[in-house]
């Protein structure tokens, strides 16, 4: 396997971008990537996108997008694996560039949201669900995790008010982000008085909804030449899935896809837990980012809220999470979160995060399909 | 790249299965496939499907079918590039095994269509086209290739009835296919006298929705052991896209991505178009098939439909086409489509194509996305 590194980042603001189309919002992703990574084209363009064929009745996004980027015939391929979509365009971009398949891929994550209406959007978010199982029966995406937070609360003796912390951190960092969607602080008092959304997840505890895209430009060794040198590098990549259905799970607390495509991504990157200095976990929900630093082995079972509540997760703290605002506050276009994780975390390890800065230098991103029926984990190190 | 082998292939009948969702298809391929592979498990599944989401409410689904096959856990994948679904996660397959990534790797199409309207099918179709140029003013995927046929009529001075070969070969081939769909001959004078969808486009030259699930297990060299002496080695793989809207193509009736596709793939397996022996293309409409053979190279431009006039795409003609079928008389399960088509070359290349036996060493499948935005080609050659 050839080494593979990120020679180029594009993100467009996350907003309700009325006047902008998927395509539109791809293509400013990928011509600043392309831009930055000082080049024309790429042999392959695999774009992640979860929704839409059903919020814009747009499939074959690929062809569309790389067409109207001016990449007209290359390969093109679109990659759905709900929330996760990104993350899994991400992954195969690089299984393409390190194989030796292709020395230039770019990786595109894109949503586009605001057309709809409310209901409608959160029906389409329930297909992440197991439609025959769950979503028939009105198991909404909130709802779903509502059912992990109450038993995490019932098991752990915590109140809704406990993860709070996780609003709060990423809605704090969010403010110097200027791409993030809610660039204002939240205090624990407003998270408890929060409108609840599927009880106990409030308003304050649901990543929102919205437009935009993110695109990385991934290179062999070769194609980087020596840009390599000051290139954040890819050196771990995993996908593992799990049932789709909370009742199909042993444990539906442990997140088993999590924990797999974590320690895979650990061996082949050679590092433990200890070593990540920076994590960007899936935190459409704050008990999904619990679960996922547990499962990640960051903290121990049961753990993963204390660790927020200590401010363990803070720009300052022993592992900093969702340092750019997360799903949360940066904003969720829930195909493109995977790739804008990535573009953040390249951010952080290139040292160019400003006020946000960390002082990183192996870095992890974690995309999450459902509650957890696909995970994606990359493992990053700056240059 | 590594040499990269089909052991083992599985099928269900393409039918309106009223009793069977997407994940039962789906698992009932991948249960033959694994047992003629004589495996039970894999490194990776991918999945093309292409309307999961509109038709049934469901994304997400290689982890759902993964699970359901008793594979959870696996890397699995959903991948989406409308008609050419199935054709691209064929593509992804086999850059997989070929580049070292995994050693045996499932690729399965599947398509879950019978649980909806007719109208709510035609919209769902109509994703493939170009949402805000085409399907907006009511564009259907039979009405954009009526267009492509009526302007093949003007340019090349032909009239409806000419095209009725590809539909009475296609026909005349299912009859001794068990798992197709219709399996009866059809006659130049039924296909004159049928209904019109869209004029100059009729119901026996539609390729019929249907649900079905294909699977196909791609081995290495190492993986597949002795069983690589008897089994049939893709030789030849290349995707390439084309703008998806028609306006947007400087000649609509030259399929750009078919022509880009299918050459780099010839000059991978080291063939010319001459040397392909069988040919299983994307016949969902007759317009199509007489396109695809010309971007091939199959046919000079213009004469696509002629040679189908002449006999020559039938079994004893110069390039047998459709051999079990095609889209229009095996069905068109649209995701499941190309995984179908694959299935169906290595049974002939094999030798167990029954009674539709053809004597062939050398063949190709092309999988298409709407009117051929996206188009994948797949080289494959006998044991």
């Amino acid at each position: 396997m050839r080494r593979v590194y990120i020679t180029g980042i594009g993100q467009t603001p996350v907003r309700e971008h009325w006047d902008r189309s998927a395509r539109d919002l791809a293509a400013s992703s990928i011509l600043q990537a392309l831009e930055q990574a000082g080049i024309d084209k790429a042999d392959a363009i695999y774009v992640g996108n979860a929704l839409s064929g059903e919020l814009t009745g747009q499939e074959q996004l690929a062809a569309l997008i790389a067409d109207f980027a001016g990449l007209t015939g290359t390969e093109a391929i679109r990659v759905e694996a709900a929330g996760a979509s990104g993350g899994a365009a991400v992954r195969l971009g690089y299984l393409a560039v390190a194989s030796g398949v292709h020395d230039t891929v770019l990786v595109t994550g894109v949503e586009k949201m605001s057309d709809l209406s409310g209901p409608a959007v959160e029906e389409a978010l329930a297909t992440s669900t197991d439609e025959e199982y769950e979503a028939i029966h009105g198991l909404s995406i909130a709802a779903s995790h509502a059912l992990l937070m109450r038993r995490y609360m019932y098991d752990y003796d915590l109140e809704r008010r406990d993860f709070a912390h996780f609003s709060v951190n990423s809605h704090r960092n969010a403010v110097n982000n200027e791409y993030a969607m809610f660039r204002r602080p939240i205090t624990v008092e407003a998270f408890e008085k929060a409108r609840l959304v599927a009880d106990p997840i409030s308003l304050l505890d649901s990543a929102p909804v919205a437009d935009g895209a993110a695109t990385i430009v991934l290179c062999s060794d070769k194609a980087a030449g020596k840009r390599a040198n000051s290139s954040v590098e890819i050196t771990g990549s995993a996908l593992a899935t799990d049932a789709v259905a909370l009742h199909d799970r042993p444990n539906p607390l442990f997140l088993r896809a999590v924990q797999e495509s974590a320690h895979k991504a650990y061996a082949q990157a050679g590092v433990t837990p200890k070593q990540i200095d920076i994590f960007e976990p899936h935190d459409a929900f704050a008990i999904l980012a619990a679960l996922s630093l547990e499962a990640s082995g960051l903290a121990p079972e049961g753990e993963g809220v204390r660790l927020a509540m200590e401010g363990e997760i803070a720009l300052e703290g022993r592992i900093p999470i969702c340092t750019m605002g997360g799903q949360k506050a940066r904003g969720y276009p829930v195909g493109a979160a995977g790739v804008y994780q990535i573009v953040e975390l390249a951010q952080q390890l290139r040292g160019d995060a400003g006020a946000n800065q960390v002082d990183a230098r192996v870095g992890m991103t974690q995309s999450i399909g459902g509650t957890g029926a696909t995970a994606v984990t990359h493992i990053l190190r700056s240059p």
